[in-house]
C-alpha cells in the first residue's frame, strides 16, 4: 500500500526542479532513518534548530496501523510500518521518549464532509522526503500532498481531484497528553487560535500553551467549526441529537473551545486545483504568531520556501565535509548529522519574544536565539561537545539561555521543553554541558551566575533542591542510598559525581580551590557503590550495607531495577568516565578492568539503545595497547546499528544523541568525559574529513582528519597531530585546535 | 434544612440597614413567587431589563435534589423545593421553557479543596431575597453569602469562617447545553475569558458566546485551575494519573480552554472575613466585561451597589401607585411588575457596543438600548402593550431594536436570544408588536423599513421564508394545512391571522390600501378551519377535509397534540382577538359563543398556565350583559393562580407574560388583540391605581383608576371615563389617553 520513493522520484513528480550535476550534502540525507524500531524520529519537514515542524501523523485512528498512540507507551507522531494518515501535525519532537507535541493536525478530504479522525483518515503512497520537504498521495482522495517549512511557519500544499474538498484542522488529537483548545474565525481564509500542550512523560504540570494563525490560499464555499459533545445522560441526552457525537457549527464564527474542536473549509475544486495552508505559530501569542508567519513567508511561493528550506540545510551540512566512504557511509554520516541539529531547537519569535522559564512572563532575546527542548541527560554526553565544536556560535547561545533559565527561574535546567522544566531522567546536566564550553572558548556568557547557579544546585539541602531531590544523602554519605525500590538511587549519584568532576575543574578555573577540592572529592564517592564480589557497583541501602539479592543483569531491555535508571548495573558500572584510574584501581588494575569491560560486549550486556553505557568502547583506549578495541568495537557497533533504512537507529535517537554518537565516531572524535574537554580517538570511517571552524572561538577556520583503515590494515597504529606524533589516542579540545590536523596511520 | 426567612430577618442579620419608616415598594416584592411549580423564575439579584443577573444555582450535583436538570427537560437555574446548592450562576433567564444561560457558576467553599461540583455544593439555610439582593448560609462551610448586582456586573461577598477557604469559578456547568469555555489569569486577583452558550431549545446552531472578567477583592495565598480530562483507554489510561478526573493545574498561568474547566483561589480566611467578587460581563468581547465591569462598580462597596440597585427597582416599581387592596394583593401586584420588568433585557455594553443579529460584526447602539430575549409568541400578548402604556420609552428602544434586527439579519425576530433567532414557537409576532406601538404614538422609528420587513414575512414564498416556513400552503390556501402529524398547523395559522390583522391596519395607515385589503383578507382565514360538528377549529388537510378522527380535548396538560401546538383545540378556538364578531356569527350568535366560550372554564378546558386562551376571560366584554362573566373569571383565576407563594404563578411565567396577565388584571384593563390598540376593561383589584404615563407619547403625565368591587356588589354598573359615562366595556388607548381616568361604579 506504501511505497517511499526515490529522492529522483520525487523529482520526476515534477514538483520543483531540482537538477544539480553537483553533489549537493542534502541529497545524502534520509529523513526515514529512525522512524521505525522505536528511534522516534520522523521525515517531516523542518529546518535546523527550527521551532515548526510538519509531520505526517499516523499513529492513530485505524486498526490496521501497527501501533497507536494510546495504546502504548507511545513518543512519536509517525512510525514507518504504519499506514493510516490522518493529516499532518505541526510542531513536533524528534527523538524523545514521551508523548508531547504533535498536534494542529491539518488534514485534507474529497467527497462528503467527515471530521472524525476514525473515517476521515486514509492510506497513502508514493511517500517521499527530503531535508525541507515532505509529500505523499492520499489514496482514498486521490489527494497529493507536500510540506515544506520556514522556522516558525509551516507550508502545506494540496492538489485536489475535482469535486466537494476539505481541508480540516483538528485541535482535539494529537500526541500530547493534554487537551483542550481554542479557536476563532478571523476571516474566509484565516483562523487562529491556541491549543494546550504538555504533561511530557506524564508530569501533570509541565503544561504550556502554542498559539497559531493559519491561512488558507483560497477562500472557501463554507466554513465552519466541530466540537465533540460529551455524551449527556438521561432525559437531556435524548433531546440534543449532537449528544455524543461531533456537532457542526455551520453559523458561529466567534471564539470556539473545547476539548476536542476542529474546523472544516469547504471547496469546489476543479481538477488539480492547489490550495496552500501557511500555519504559524508562537509559543507567546496569536499575534507573535500571525507576525511570525508574516515575516517568514510574504510574498514566497511554496517552491520559494521549499529551496530556500534546501539551501539553509545544504549550508549547515557543508559545515562538515567528507571524502571516501561508500554511498551508505555518507548517507549515514550525513543523515546522523541532519538528526543531531533538529534540537534543541529555537523558542523566540522573529520579534525575539519568548515565554519566560516557568513564569508568566514575556522576556525578549535579542540578538540571539533563546533555545528550548534540552533532553539534557542525553545531549551532554556529545551533541553539545559537537555543536562547541562545529556550530560553536549556537552552542553559545545555548549555554546563554541555560544561564537566563537560571535568572528566570532559579535552577538551570535538567529536561526543559518550551520553558518548562519537565524533570525528566536525572542528575544535574547543565553543569557538564556549560563547564565544557567553557574550556573550548564559549565564554560570552555571566560566568559567575553560571557558577552561582551551579554552586546552589550541588550546595542545597532539603527538598528545595529542584535538581538534586536526595542532596542531603548525598552530600552526608557520598552517595544516595536506595530508599525507595524503583529509585534510581545510583543512576542518581552517578550523575552528581559526572557533574562535580566538572564543576571541581570550573572552581578552580575561577579559583575557588576550596570549592574545587570539595567538588572533587564528592566525585570520587562512587567508590562507595564498588562491589568486590560482583566486580560492579551496586546499590546500597541508608544503613551502609549493599542491597541484597542482586543481579547485575537486572534491568535489560528497560525493565525495572533498583537503583538503576532504565538500564542494568553493567551499563552503569563503567560510567564513571572522570576517573578511570581510580576505577582500574578499584577493579584490580588494568587487565581486570580491561577483561571486565570487554565481557560487556562479549557477553551482551552492552545496550547500544541508551546513554549509560554509550562511551564504553572509548574506555578502553585510556590503556595503551588496548586501543584497538575501542576501533574495533566502534566500527562493530556502527555496522550493526547504523544504517540507511528506516531500522538505521538502535532504539530511540533521544533528540539527536545516538546520531551524535555514530556521527562523531565517524569522524573518529569523541567526549567521552562530560564537562572535560578532551576527545578519545578513533579510526574514521572516511579518507578526509574537514570540519570548518569559527576563528572566533577555535583559532582558526578548518580541522582536517585523514586516513582511514585500509585493508587488512584496521588498527590505527601511529597519530600524527600538527605534525607531530601523538603518545596517547586521547587528546585535547585545545590540542586538537592548535594543530588543527590528524592523520592516522595503519 | 432551608428556610425562606423574611425580609425583616434578613435586616436584622445586620447587612445592610435598611430602616424606613416610609411604604416602599420594593418590600412588597416577594422574588421567591414562581420559583417552584415550573413558573421557572428565581431569586437572584437582577435589575430592570439587567443583563446580568446572580442567581443561586440549585439545580445539579446531589439526588436529594428534587429536580436535576439534566434528569428532565428543565429551564431554571433555581426551584424553591431544592436543597443543594452549588453557586451562584451568572446572566440567566426568567420564565422560559428551555434550558439556556446560567453558567459562569461562584461558589465558595472552606476545608479542603474539592473542586467536583457534586462534592462541594451545600444545603442552606437563612435565604432571603429582595430586589437587587439575595443571601443565604451554606449549612456545610458556616459561609455567608450574598449577591447583588448592577447592570452589567454581579457583586457576590462571602464571609468565611477561620480556616482554608476557596472561591470556585466553574465553566464546565450550567444550565445550559453548550459547553466550552476558556479562561486566563490576568492577575491574582482577576481572570477573564469566554464560555460558549445556546442550543436554546435544542437548536443546535443558536450558539453564542458570553465574556467575562471576574475579580476578588482579596489576593489568595495560591490558585490555579481544574480541567476533567477525558478518560483515555488502554495503556495511555494506566500512566495518567488525572485520567478521567478533574487535574488541578497548579502551576499553569496562560490560556487554559475545554469542555469541563474552571479556576480555584485559596485563602486562609480569619473568622468572619469577607472576600467579595465582581463578575462583569458582555456578549461582545473580554475588554467589554472589563469596561462594563469597571465602570459600573469602580469606587462603590457592596452596600452602595445593593443600594442603588433597590433604588432603581424603587423608582420602576413607583410608575404604579395602588391604594386599597390587602398586603397579600399589593404583593402579588408587585412582584407580578418586578417579574415583568427583566425581560426583554439589555444586550449592550458601557459603550454601546453589541453583536450583530445572526451576523459576526459588533455594531453599536449609540444613545438607545439594544435590547435582547424576545420571547414575542408569549410577550406580544400584554408585556410590550403594558410597557407602551407605562414605560413607553423602553417599549419605543425595543421596536428600535427589533427593527435593528431585520436590518441586521433580513427578518424581524421571533424568539430571539443574545442575538440568535431560535426559531421556537410559530407565527410572526413582531408585527403586532410594532404596529401596537405605532398606533399608540411610539413612532421614533423606520417606519416604512418595518413595514418593508412586515411585508416581506408576510409575502415572501417558498422555504426561504425564516418566520412563516409554511407560507406557500397559508398564501395559497388561506390556512396551513396538516402535512406532518404535529406539525402544529392550526397554531401556526392563527398566529399568521393575528399579523396579518395588524399588518392591515398598518398599511392603512399608511395608506397602503390594496395591501390592507389583501392582509384584512387573509386574516380571515380561520374561518376554513371551523368544525361545525364540534364548534371548534379543527385541523384541516391538504385536500380541504377535516383530520379524522378528532378528539378537541386532546393536547392538555401539554401533550401532543396534531394541529395544536402546546394546547387543545379548545384552547385554540377562541383565538382569533380580531374578528370575534365574525367567530360569534359562525358559532351561531351571541348566546352559542357564551355558552360555549363559559363551557371552556365550566368543563376545565381552560388552561391558566399557557398563553393561546390567556384573553379568554377577557371575550365575555365583547358582548353587552355579559361583561360580569369577565370580572368574575378575571378575579378567580387571579384569586386561585397567583399568590405570594412560592408556587404563586399558574405554570411557566413566559419572560413576564404571566405575570403581566395577573398586572394588568388587576389594573382591570387588558390588551385583548394583539396590534389593536384597544383594551377590555374589568373591575380592577385596588380602590386606586395611579400610573405614570410619559407626556412625550401618551400627552398627559398620569392615569388614575378608581373604584374597586365593595361587599355583594361585584360587578360593575358604570364606567365614568374622563368625566363621562363609558357605553362599552372596551376602550381605545387614544380614548384612555384622553381622558386620563377611569371610574368604576358598582
Amino acid at each position: 500500500m506504501k511505497r517511499r520513493v526515490g529522492l529522483f522520484l520525487a523529482v520526476v513528480l515534477g514538483l520543483t526542479m531540482v537538477a544539480s550535476a553537483q553533489e549537493r550534502l542534502v541529497d545524502y540525507v534520509q529523513p526515514f532513518v529512525g522512524t521505525t524500531n522505536f528511534g522516534t524520529t520522523n521525515p517531516g519537514a523542518v529546518l535546523p534548530h527550527g521551532m515548526m515542524s510538519v509531520v505526517p501523523f499516523n499513529v492513530m485512528g485505524s486498526e490496521e496501523n501497527r501501533f497507536d498512540k494510546d495504546a502504548r507507551w507511545w513518543s512519536t507522531p509517525y512510525d514507518h510500518t504504519n499506514t493510516y494518515f490522518t493529516g499532518f501535525s505541526h510542531v513536533n519532537l524528534s527523538g524523545v521518549g514521551c508523548p508531547e507535541m504533535g498536534s494542529l493536525l491539518l488534514m485534507a478530504t474529497s467527497g462528503k464532509l467527515d471530521v472524525d479522525y476514525r473515517n476521515y483518515g486514509s492510506t497513502y503512497t508514493d511517500e517521499a522526503a527530503t531535508p525541507g520537504y515532505y509529500t505523499n498521495r492520499l489514496t482514498k482522495y486521490n489527494i497529493f500532498t507536500e510540506a515544506t517549512t520556514t522556522l516558525r511557519t509551516g507550508i502545506t500544499r494540496f492538489t485536489f481531484p475535482k469535486g466537494e474538498s476539505h481541508i480540516l484542522l483538528n485541535l482535539g488529537e494529537g500526541l500530547t497528553n493534554e487537551t483542550g483548545a481554542m479557536l476563532r474565525r478571523v476571516s474566509d481564509t484565516e483562523i487562529e487560535g491556541t491549543k494546550l500542550l504538555g504533561t511530557f512523560c506524564y508530569n501533570p504540570q509541565a503544561v504550556f500553551p502554542i498559539y497559531f494563525v493559519m491561512q488558507v490560499s483560497t477562500a472557501p464555499n463554507s466554513q465552519g467549526y466541530w466540537k465533540y459533545q460529551r455524551p449527556m445522560k438521561g432525559v437531556e441526552a435524548e433531546w440534543d441529537k449532537d449528544n455524543g457525537q461531533y456537532k457542526l457549527y455551520t453559523k458561529y464564527t466567534k471564539e470556539l473551545a473545547g476539548d476536542d474542536v476542529g474546523a472544516f473549509f469547504t471547496y469546489d475544486t476543479e481538477e488539480g486545483e492547489q490550495i496552500e495552508v501557511r500555519m504559524g505559530v508562537s509559543f507567546v501569542s496569536i499575534e507573535n504568531a500571525r507576525e511570525n508567519l508574516q515575516r517568514e513567508t510574504e510574498g514566497q511561493s511554496f517552491a520559494d520556501i521549499r529551496k530556500r528550506a534546501e539551501e539553509i540545510w545544504e549550508a549547515d551540512l557543508a559545515r562538515i565535509q567528507v571524502e571516501g566512504g561508500t554511498l551508505e557511509q555518507k548517507q549515514i554520516f550525513y543523515t546522523a548529522l541532519y538528526h543531531t541539529l533538529i534540537h534543541p531547537n529555537i523558542l523566540q519569535d522573529v520579534n525575539g519574544a519568548y515565554p519566560q522559564m516557568e513564569g508568566g512572563k514575556i522576556l525578549n532575546s535579542g540578538v540571539h536565539n533563546r533555545y528550548t527542548v534540552f533532553s539534557l541527560w542525553d545531549t551532554y554526553r556529545n551533541v553539545h561537545q559537537f555543536l562547541s565544536l562545529v556550530y560553536p556560535e549556537r552552542q553559545m547561545d545555548m549555554v546563554r539561555t541555560m544561564v537566563a533559565m537560571y535568572e528566570e527561574h532559579g535552577w538551570l535546567p535538567k529536561w526543559e521543553l518550551y520553558g518548562r522544566e519537565t524533570l525528566t531522567m536525572e542528575g544535574d546536566p547543565a553543569i557538564p554541558v556549560i563547564v565544557d564550553s567553557y574550556f573550548k572558548g564559549l565564554r560570552d556568557f555571566d560566568v559567575h551566575k553560571a557558577y552561582e547557579a551551579m554552586y546552589k544546585s550541588a550546595t542545597t539541602v532539603g527538598k528545595d533542591n529542584l535538581l538534586r531531590p536526595d542532596n542531603d544523602d548525598y552530600l552526608a554519605l557520598g552517595y544516595v542510598p536506595l530508599r525507595e525500590k524503583y529509585d534510581n538511587s545510583v543512576s542518581h549519584a552517578l550523575e552528581y559525581y559526572v557533574a562535580d568532576n566538572a564543576l571541581a575543574l570550573f572552581a578552580d578555573a575561577l579559583g575557588k580551590k576550596s570549592d574545587a577540592k570539595r567538588f572533587r572529592a564528592q566525585s570520587l564517592g562512587y567508590k562507595n557503590y564498588y562491589s568486590k564480589e560482583y566486580g560492579t557497583l551496586r546499590p546500597k541501602l541508608p544503613n551502609g550495607t549493599f542491597l541484597a539479592p542482586f543481579n547485575p543483569k537486572q534491568g535489560e531491555n528497560f525493565e525495572p531495577n533498583p537503583g538503576f535508571h532504565e538500564g542494568s548495573a553493567y551499563n552503569y558500572s563503567f560510567f564513571v568516565p572522570h576517573d578511570i584510574a581510580g576505577l582500574t584501581k578499584l577493579m584490580g588494575g588494568k587487565q581486570k578492568f580491561i577483561n571486565a569491560l570487554q565481557s560487556i560486549f562479549d557477553k551482551g550486556h552492552y545496550d547500544p539503545t541508551n546513554e549509560p553505557n554509550i562511551a564504553y568502547p572509548y574506555l578502553f583506549s585510556y590503556f595503551r595497547g588496548e586501543e584497538w578495541r575501542t576501533q574495533k568495537m566502534v566500527t562493530e557497533l556502527l555496522s550493526k546499528h547504523f544504517s540507511t533504512q528506516p531500522d538505521g537507529i538502535p532504539g530511540n535517537d533521544d533528540t539527536g544523541t545516538m546520531s551524535c554518537w555514530a556521527l562523531m565516531s565517524m569522524i573518529g572524535l569523541y567526549p567521552d568525559v562530560p564537562g572535560v574537554p578532551e576527545y578519545t580517538l578513533t579510526a574514521p570511517t572516511f579518507d578526509r574529513v574537514v570540519i570548518k571552524l569559527n576563528p572566533k572561538y577555535h583559532g582558526r577556520d578548518q580541522l582536517v582528519i585523514e586516513g582511514k583503515p585500509i585493508g587488512d590494515n584496521q588498527y590505527i597504529k601511529e597519530i600524527i597531530l600538527g605534525g607531530k606524533k601523538l603518545n596517547s589516542h586521547r587528546v585535547t579540545h585545545e590540542q586538537l585546535m592548535k594543530a588543527g590536523y590528524i592523520q592516522y596511520k595503519y
